[in-house]
Order: C-alpha cells, then sequence, then structure tokens
C-alpha cells in the first residue's frame, strides 16, 4: 500500500516527464528544427505543456498535498521528504491562484507584444510598442492581484523567479552596490583606456570552438550526460539532470563570445549535472531560482575565466590554437583585453564591472511601473536619464534605448534582477571557497577545477531546488545575499588592472 | 455548436500531438541523445505514449465515433470525412480489442527478447534464444485470438502493417513471383560475374553524402520541411508532413551504401511531405502501410538511381565529386557494378534481384509458426534448407542464419511481406507513370524528376491513410497488387546486363 507522498511522486513523475518532453520539443526547435516546422512544433508544445499544467493543477493534487502533509507532519521540516513536499505546495498553490482565463489572456498579449516589440526595434519607434507594452503592464498590475497580502506589489513578480526574495531585500543590496559601483566606472573613466585591438582580429571559429570545449571539459562538463550545438541564441537546457545541453553562437565581430559564452552556458549546464538525482522527477529538480543559476554561470564565466590564474594556465593552450592572432601578444595585453571596462549602450555586451548597472536601472523602472509611479508614456525618458545618471552614456534612439531588450514584450517583469543577484552570489561563494579551501587560484593556475567543482557540487548544485535562495546562500556562506563581496572582487580587479 | 465529428477531430489532434512529440523523442533519442540520457528519454516517452494510447482509446472516442457515424450517413463513403471517420473507428476498434494486460505483457516479453536475442546472435546461439521466441509467438497466436472472424490467422498480423490485405492476397502473389525470381538467379549464376571492384575503392564520404545531398535535391526533397543526420541504421520520421527527417551511416566497407541508404529514406521521406496538408493531426496523416511506404523507398531507390537514365544523367557529377576513383571508369562498368546480382546470406546487404527471396522464405516460415506446423526448434533446419532451395547459399551458423534480423525478438511478426509488397507496387507504378508519361526516362535522363514526384503526389502521397493499399494500387495503377510489372522490370533489366 504506498503512502500518500508515494501517491503524489508518481503523479509528480508523469508531470515531470510532459515537461521533461516540452523542454526538448523547445530544445529541438532552436537546434534543429527545419522553418516549416514551426507550426507543428507549436502544436505539440502547447498540447504537451497543457497537460503537464492539468496534471499538476488537478484537484487531486491538491487532495494528495493536504493528506500527505498530515502523513509527514513530524518529520524535520529540512529533510527532503519535508522540502519536496513543502515546495510542491507552494508551486501548486502559485499554479492554482492563477484563473486559466488570465493565462489565456497573457499568452496573447505578448504573442503580440514581441511581434510589436521586434518591429518596434527595428524601426526605433517606441510609440509603436507603447500601447503593447501598456496592456502588459495592466496584465502584471492584475497578477499582482492574485497574491494578496504581500508587502509590496513588485515582490509577487519577483517571487516567480527568487522564491522567496522580496523587493526590499533586493532594493537594500542594490542601495549599496550602486554608488560604489558608479564611483568605480568613473574611477575607471578617469584612466587610460586598455587597447583590447587584440581580440578585434579575425579568429578561427572553429579554432575557438575547440579551446572552448576544452575548457568546458576541464571544468568537469559531463559529455555523456549533455552536449553542445550552434544556435541563434546561446542557451543551457535540462531535459533532467542527465541530458544537459548548451548551445553556442559565432559573432564575427567579437569573436570571443563564442569562448565566454560557452562558459557562461557551461556554469549553467554544470549547475543542472549536478542536481542530486533523488530530485528527479520532483518538484526538486532544476536550479533553486533565476539568481542562482546565474550565480553559476558567472562564477565559471567571470570569476574564473576571466581569471589571471585561469589564463596562467589556458593561455599559452589558446596561443597554441591561434597563433598567428596571439603569439606575439603577451598574457598581460591579453588579460588587460579581456577585461576592458567601458560603459556602452547594450546589455547584453555590457563588461563585467557595468553590467549591474543595467541591471539595476531596469529594476528600477520597473518597480516604479508596477507602483504606478511611472507610466508606459515616461519611460525612455526615464530610461535615458538614469543611462546618463549610472554609465554617463545616453541612448541615440530607442532601438539602442528602451527597446533593446525582449524581456518586457515577453512579460517577464521581475526578471532583471536575477542577472545581478546572480553576480553577487557569485562573487559571495567564490570568497567562501576560498576561505575553506586556501589553494584555489593555485589549483586554478595548474588547470585544476575539480575541488572547486566538488565544492559547489556539496553546496549548491546537489540540492536543487529544495531551499529556497536566501536560505541555500547562507547554508553555502553563512550569510543571506551580501553585496560585500562581489563589491571588493570588483574593486581589487580592477583596480589593479586601471591602477587606482 | 461544433458537430461531433469536429469534436472528435479535436480529440484526435490532442492524440496526434502527442504521438508527434513521441517520434521526436525517438528522433532525438536516436540522433542527438548523449548516453546518460537513456533513462530520462526512456521516461518521457513511455508516459506520452501513454497518454496518446489512452486519449486515443478512451470511452468518449468510441461514443463521438459511434454519433459522427449517424451524423455523415448519408456522405459519399469516399469523401474525405467518410474516409477519415471509417479509419479512425478501424483504428480505435484495433486498439481496444486488446487488453492493456497483454499490451504490458507483450512488452515486457519483447524487450527480453531483444535482450537474448542481441547476445545469442553474438554467440551464434539458436538455442539461447529460442525459448524467448517461443513466448513471443505463443503472444502472437493469443492476440489472434482478439479478433476472431479471419479466414486465417496470419491475416490478423498482416493487417496491423497492410490494412485489409490477406494471407491469401499475399500467397497468390508470392506464388507467382518465387519460380520466375528463381529462375532468373540461377540464370544469372550460369553467367560470368560483374566485377563490381570500382565500389570497393576508398572513396571520401564527405564527397559521397554532398553527392546524395544534391539528388535529394534533384528528386524533390524540401529542405524548409525535413533534414538529414547520421545514425546507426538509417531511418526516416515524419514530426508530421512538414518536419520530415532522414539519416544516413557512413560504412567504410561499403561506401555507396551511402548513397543508396540516403535515397531510399529521401524516398520515404517525399512520401510523408507529400501527404495532403487536410490529413494533418488526423488518423489519415503518413503512409498507407508499410508496403506503400516501401514502395516510395524502393522506386527512388531502386528504380530511379540504380537506372541507365539516371547515371547518364548523374554519372559525371559524380566522377567530378570523386575523380580520383571513378573518372576513368566508364559508365557500363560502374552502372553493372551497383546492379551486380549475387546471391548472399543476409537480408540487409542483397541486390535487387535476390531480395524478395529472403523476404519470402521469412513470410512462408512465418505462416508456419502461426499455423502451428513449425514450431520454434525446427526454425534453423526451415530456414537453412529454405536459403538453400532459393538462393542456392547455406549459412554456416546461425548469427548469419536465422538470428541475423531483430524482428521477431521484436515482436514484429508479419512485417516482413510488406517489404516484398513495396518493390511490386513500386514497379506497378513504375510501369504506370510511363504509361501515362512517355517521356518518364527521357526527363530523368536530363535530370528532371518533377514530374515524376508530381504523379506520386497526386496518385499516392496526397492520401495519406485515406485508402487502404489494396484500394490505392488500384486507383492509382488500375489493378491490385500484381506481381507482373516487378518480374518484367527485373526480368528486362538484368536480361540486358547479363546477356540473357
Amino acid at each position: 500500500m504506498p503512502t500518500t507522498l508515494e501517491t503524489l511522486d508518481d503523479r509528480i513523475r508523469e508531470v515531470a516527464d510532459l515537461r521533461h518532453a516540452a523542454d526538448l520539443i523547445e530544445w529541438d526547435e532552436r537546434v534543429c528544427m527545419p522553418a516549416g516546422g514551426a507550426p507543428v512544433h507549436g502544436e505539440m508544445q502547447a498540447t504537451v505543456r497543457r497537460l503537464a499544467h492539468e496534471k499538476f493543477t488537478a484537484t487531486e493534487v491538491g487532495d494528495l498535498l493536504g493528506r500527505a502533509a498530515d502523513e509527514i507532519r513530524n518529520s524535520d521540516p529540512d529533510s527532503r521528504e519535508a522540502r519536496r513536499l513543502a515546495v510542491t505546495a507552494r508551486d501548486y498553490r502559485k499554479a492554482t491562484q492563477v484563473p486559466a482565463s488570465y493565462v489565456a489572456e497573457h499568452s496573447a498579449v505578448v504573442s503580440a507584444a514581441q511581434h510589436a516589440w521586434a518591429e518596434a526595434r527595428q524601426a526605433s519607434d517606441f510609440g509603436a510598442f507603447r500601447p503593447h507594452l501598456e496592456k502588459v503592464i495592466a496584465l502584471k498590475r492584475q497578477y499582482v492581484g492574485f497574491f494578496p497580502g504581500s508587502a509590496h506589489p513588485y515582490d509577487v513578480l519577483l517571487d516567480d523567479y527568487e522564491p522567496g526574495m522580496t523587493t526590499a531585500d533586493v532594493k537594500a543590496v542594490f542601495d549599496v552596490v550602486r554608488p560604489r559601483q558608479v564611483a568605480l566606472i568613473q574611477a575607471i573613466a578617469a584612466r587610460p583606456p586598455v587597447d583590447d585591438a587584440v581580440l578585434r582580429q579575425p579568429f578561427s571559429q572553429t579554432a575557438l570552438l575547440q579551446f572552448s570545449v576544452e575548457v568546458a571539459s576541464a571544468f568537469g562538463f559531463d559529455w555523456t550526460r549533455g552536449r553542445q550545438d550552434t544556435s541563434t541564441h546561446p542557451f543551457a537546457s535540462a531535459i533532467g539532470r542527465d541530458d544537459v545541453r548548451i548551445t553556442t553562437r559565432f559573432m564575427d565581430r567579437y569573436p570571443f563570445s563564442l569562448l565566454f559564452g560557452t562558459l557562461h552556458e557551461t556554469g549553467h549546464a554544470l549547475y543542472e549535472q549536478g542536481v542530486g538525482r533523488a530530485h528527479h522527477r520532483t518538484q526538486l529538480e532544476g536550479g533553486a531560482s533565476l539568481g542562482v543559476h546565474e550565480s553559476q554561470s558567472r562564477l565559471w564565466e567571470n570569476l574564473v575565466a576571466r581569471s589571471r590564474p585561469f589564463w596562467e594556465h589556458f593561455y599559452p593552450v589558446l596561443q597554441a590554437r591561434v597563433p598567428d592572432q596571439l603569439s606575439t601578444v603577451p598574457l598581460d595585453r591579453f588579460y588587460n583585453a579581456i577585461n576592458k571596462v567601458e560603459p556602452s549602450l547594450i546589455r547584453v555586451e555590457a563588461d563585467e564591472a557595468t553590467y549591474n548597472l543595467h541591471v539595476m536601472m531596469r529594476v528600477e523602472l520597473e518597480i516604479a511601473l508596477v507602483e504606478g509611479r511611472l507610466d508606459a508614456a515616461g519611460l525612455p525618458d526615464a530610461w535615458n536619464r538614469l543611462m546618463d545618471e549610472y554609465l554617463g552614456v545616453r541612448p541615440p534612439d530607442d532601438a539602442t534605448g528602451v527597446l533593446q531588450d525582449i524581456h518586457w514584450s515577453a512579460g517577464l517583469l521581475g526578471y532583471f534582477a536575477t542577472y545581478t543577484l546572480g553576480n553577487l552570489i557569485s562573487a559571495q561563494l567564490w570568497e567562501r571557497f576560498e576561505a575553506v579551501h586556501p589553494a584555489r587560484d593555485a589549483d586554478i593556475r595548474r588547470g585544476d577545477f575539480s575541488p572547486l567543482l566538488a565544492w559547489l557540487r556539496t553546496e549548491v548544485h546537489q540540492h536543487g531546488r529544495m531551499f529556497e535562495p536566501q536560505d541555500l546562500v547562507r547554508r553555502a556562506t553563512g550569510s543571506p545575499v551580501d553585496p560585500g563581496p562581489y563589491l571588493r572582487y570588483l574593486e581589487r580587479k580592477f583596480g589593479e588592472i586601471y591602477g587606482l
């Protein structure tokens, strides 16, 4: 006779299988599908996602959740069973609190908004996108209403990406980061610029791809449980922990984006491959939040692969692969070039030191929109003012300004904060790891990443979604999300490069 | 207010979406999946297929079928609606007539049998496989019992692959083919053998692949609705008509299998890409039967791509791609080499003239097994005797004899006949096409395949599963499956090559 929890687990396994199938269909769409297959993929995807949703939100699941809670009420609340049940109940509550009619309307509005956004960006005409954005904002405010009782309306949006994190948490952290990061940028701007011409040479993309694969392998990417392909936009996708796929792209304009993009996605993939086998086909599979996920991609991309110890090991390897371009370039010049700081207009092309400022201004604007202090009409001006204030640059048009990101048109309000939270968490983990493992840099200088990966596996990866982000970070580092380590890291690294 | 048929169509669309998803998962498994992903793919696949089956066999579907039949009882029985309903009803009846317990047992038995078969073949030990085969045969006889009233027990098995075709139909046709094909082989054996050493040179697989793609494109493969990859065993897979994927493989031992294998799969793919848009997401999508499907692959692989007119056009193209191997080889020598006849032990390596004999002996053995005139223990002797009688060769061991095919271990009894039916139908269509389009060979000599494809689209492809094979063949050629055209084709072609 199975227990109620076992019966519930069986139901969830079916849902997980359908979600895996939908994720695989989506991966295929972005990597393999011939253009003509778009309609049939849309049909499959819609049916499989709908069935997964129907099966997850079924009344029986609610009943089982209630009875299972009774069944394990004497368990340790941090036990795997108790957490599995708690997270499943939370997900169920959120999924059932939103009426189907809202979901359908949201889906129709963002579908139209994304088309309108793409055209408006093409024409650099915010006015053409504005009515769509207004609908999206109205829907988001309506969504907030489905979850009464939160301290701040933006909390509801944030919670979808960063469970348990509040607007107050984010504001407190961002208020510390912002002035120091602005000051750092200004100090750097006063110094002679770094010359990164060495990166603008024509490189063999095949050679860079092979090098990327070599580094990903050294990091610990398990190729028996993953693969790599090319796609228009790089991404990582996990069909469960044992089939984790990353993609990369070639950009003539910036050849090294292939390398850093691949290592970024490798960071996401290492996380997914490291989720405990026990969480497979439960609501605990996958990463704790988008922020924690981003902490892993940023850690491997930036803290490791833009560090001097890393290049002390790998630069000769890279030089041997692209001798025509790099054999006469000294390590220092290369290292400085890949770490060049330059305020620019476009978030996705921003460097490590300016990236957070792009994010923080978007989060401020989102909060103002949700609070009603700002409306869509006022957005371009507000955008341009903040760009000037934080980065000292002003977009010449909407395309390189307020229209640059797809997120709002896709209904993803509350998402941007996770990028900066990821940066902050990555530095917290990085600093903590050095405290428990002082040979951190020496290992990396030898090309040995296994102690780092093993530690991340233990502290972060294996838990999957078992702990909320603040709790997970506290368990791993002794403190909730804290901007100190990231600011120390940035100031030390760029202080050295720019002689501040 | 939707009609009953519309409501039914909606239900079936959901089933079709799930089947497409399962087909895509299977394609991915064979082409992309990293080894470690096997368990998660098995889980997804099982859940998605089970849901498709549950949704198709639901009682409501039976009710809708009954009421829809009433609704359209005055329609033309050959109309799209009437046929859609009739085929859906037939599929429903077959799917619901088999108890779930049987399906589960069958699945367990063939899973074990396939493992045992692989090991037994490795060890060339039929005895190790025999108990598994006995279980499979017992299950097949039990299956026959679920469909009482057929004239012959083997009819039930055949009907799963070749709807409406009876054992009597197959026997009548095979009894005509067998003696004339045996006589042809014997006449060829008395002639000096063709020298095919030119094909055994080392060829650039890349050059052959590019050539294959060029030919597939000339045939009319629509790359906006399909793609090509490599896999261990070549296959074609349709995720609906607008996403049709073929695979190919490299075999050092026989480099040209890459070309002919690709064109074989292209034939399957052209069929799927040509199924009428109206049948998409209904029970009428896909091919009419395995035999009709095989008629399309064989037609393009053999009747077209092993013909002299084809090579009169394409041989110079091929020579330019692999000049080191073929620039000094005259067309005649190459043409004879790719059409060399030589009785051999292995079906999948057999040439055009001997292939049917491999198939026919298997079908005879299957019928004897199902009738109970033969038991598993007697199979190896019966096999060897028929090989000797039909082909004049005798397997030295079980591995190259009775254990060579996976079909029986996979429970696929009734399947083999479709290969020969495909050959026969291909020649019927080929002869009929020349009657209505006398410029057939002249077109091909110019590399123009569009009249042929257009005719196949009209006569075969567009109908999908709308007509049963015998009916479809009659509509296209004026006669049900008839061995005459195939025998005429074989005797003329090989008579010329071997100077008979």
